[in-house]
């Protein structure tokens, strides 16, 4: 067993989801084509690195450097959906369980919550588009759609026990929203977001003397 | 004006919060005395990455590289609480930003949220702890409380405007759930967390023909 595996998703990937993230917003404005600058203006990152992620990833531009926005949505698409759709499941209703649950951007991205669990027996009566089950069907769920994908909302208390229980069902990758570093076997990649962390991560920055560099 | 000014956070700091949460833990369960390997192990971090990140900020531990678990976590606040509560606000009382107000975790961390934000009157009229005004009184209370760092949680059609208008009202720190990069002055302090992406991510690592590596 090892602790604190870290998706070892590569920079590249993380900016390539950026990339898309303001082609889906630069579509819905109408634009047709654009440019490495154009792309890197919008997400802050430098036209060269723009450029060289793409071509890391095989997608080519025309011989003056623009890209069809369209045509570029689904080349980018492509590298993260070989799937299709990807039905994940959330452990905890609480609150981030649930607005998770009602996210709408997650529909667009093909993030599909096929449905959610908690102990408590009020929740599972509860009226919802994404059923609530008791944790003791996690196995005939998972197993039922394919599941591969966790996320973890319960409290920190809670949530080293969830996640074994997570591990014996052979999910693969968890996103960890509990304040704990959870214990794994070494195949299992997690993504922890803290989110008392990143807020905290700005407070200090903002508290120094002298925030302004 | 300059895109995408990421929090300048020091890696350092990251992995301090990280020791804190951990500390935290192993003080509820009755835990009076840590050895860095201790915290190394909880945190998968090296035991000798923990000694000198403590030493970068001042921290000793005695002859034999012990710590205090109670001085070790009041140590560790004081790098983070110099000024004790911060005032907080989140702009957007959809799901996110109603399950931040309601997240218990930030009460123990010294978050403090003192007011949400939203256009819709219905939310307006909202039972709640923490009360939902209209947009057009943020830089009054801004201004009454102190409030130097915001959450915005609107929809990412929203999020640029609202982002506008906290820099007008002098906000210095912005944690962003919109699916947006925002633009902002250079020295405002951008922290970003884009949900579907940190999910998405695991899926990618997942969905990868051998994750095991």
């Amino acid at each position: 067993m090892k602790k604190n595996t870290k998706c070892p998703l590569k920079k590249s990937l993380r900016r390539i989801l950026l990339y898309r993230g303001s082609l889906i917003r630069l579509q819905s404005l109408g634009v047709k084509k654009v440019y490495s600058y154009t792309l890197g203006k919008e997400t802050g990152i430098t036209p060269e690195q723009v450029r060289k992620d793409f071509s890391e990833y095989g997608i080519k531009g025309n011989q003056r450097g623009g890209y069809q926005v369209d045509q570029l949505i689904t080349d980018l698409e492509r590298i993260f959906y070989q799937n299709e759709h990807q039905n994940i499941i959330v452990v905890g209703r609480g609150n981030i369980g649930s607005s998770l649950a009602s996210y709408q951007n997650f529909i667009q991205r093909q993030i599909n919550i096929v449905a959610t669990f908690d102990i408590d027996p009020s929740k599972q009566r509860m009226r919802s588009d994404i059923p609530v089950y008791d944790l003791d069907r996690l196995e005939e769920i998972i197993k039922r759609f394919s599941v591969r994908t966790a996320i973890i909302a319960v409290p920190y208390i809670a949530a080293q026990s969830v996640c074994d229980q997570l591990v014996k069902c052979e999910i693969e990758g968890i996103i960890n929203f509990a304040p704990i570093i959870l214990k794994v076997p070494n195949h299992i990649v997690v993504n922890n977001i803290n989110l008392s962390d990143e807020i905290e991560s700005v407070i200090y920055c903002v508290s120094r003397p002298h925030s302004k560099t």
